[in-house]
């Protein structure tokens, strides 16, 4: 049994006690913006339930094109107003650079991708960073609370980055 | 207080009973994409644990090149090796055209988005749409298990798109 058939059986008993549906604008007025990393249960970390809050996650919990896509059609279309983004501690995107990244793969498959990577050397300048490409975008019409964070992967706590 | 101020004070409360840290890798070997939408509460879907699987997230649970990006990484870097695709029934994504969307930020900020929305007219065509992304990417490794899904907002049950 692959892992993905033993999560639909997971599936199977959340169905069971499930209660819905919910409307479809986020009860909270919050989107959140959050690494992929399997340790950070965003519903769990803020105390979220179903219906609450947008969760966007990528590698490293930054804002590239496709975040400003994601906020652009939260607080547009489903009336989101606060933005709270949370990089980690123990981040694997500070185990790399972009240069190596790209280039190992070039190696290996003979291509180059034409992004990114994304990979930082510090937590708290990539919070900022990220906050940075939201506040200069043309298309988010809501940023008087945009508040960056990091979660901490040994206590579980979030730390905000002024 | 801000609804994030309030986040924040559930945020205490998880690190009081919070145990870490766990290994960054996923335990499970697992990379999910799925809609941002506030019902979709992942770890509960799927029965999932902190530390289990990378949860990547946006605007339709759609695969553009921010989420080849964070595949690429999950895959590459961290080990994981299935990929699970989740849409949802009354997604906002269906409500909508690219190009009314696009139109309606140009007339009402003068600037007209370089990117699509990335809205649709169909669930189960996306979702094998963004299983055909991945499939065609050069950037990732393994793509022996990639499987799509639909998850009901009205009972809370994942159903495979064929």
């Amino acid at each position: 049994m692959s892992v993905t058939d033993e999560l639909l059986a997971n599936n199977a008993a959340y169905a069971e006690r499930f209660t819905g549906p919910l409307p479809l604008p986020p009860a909270k007025h919050v989107a959140v913006v959050a690494c992929m990393d399997a340790r950070i249960n965003v519903y769990g970390v803020l105390g979220l339930q179903e219906g609450d809050a947008h969760v966007i996650r990528n590698a490293g919990g930054v804002v590239t094109e496709d975040e400003i896509r994601s906020l652009t059609i939260s607080q547009r279309l489903l009336g989101t107003e606060e933005i709270i983004l949370i990089h980690h501690t123990d981040c694997g995107m500070l185990t790399f650079t972009d240069d190596q990244f790209r280039q190992a793969i070039q190696d290996e498959v003979g291509v180059k991708p034409t992004w990114a990577a994304e990979a930082f050397a510090d937590l708290e300048t990539d919070v900022r960073q990220s906050i940075a490409r939201i506040r200069t975008s043309p298309f988010i019409p809501r940023k008087d609370s945009i508040r960056g964070f990091v979660f901490d992967v040994a206590t579980g706590r979030l730390t905000e980055v002024e």
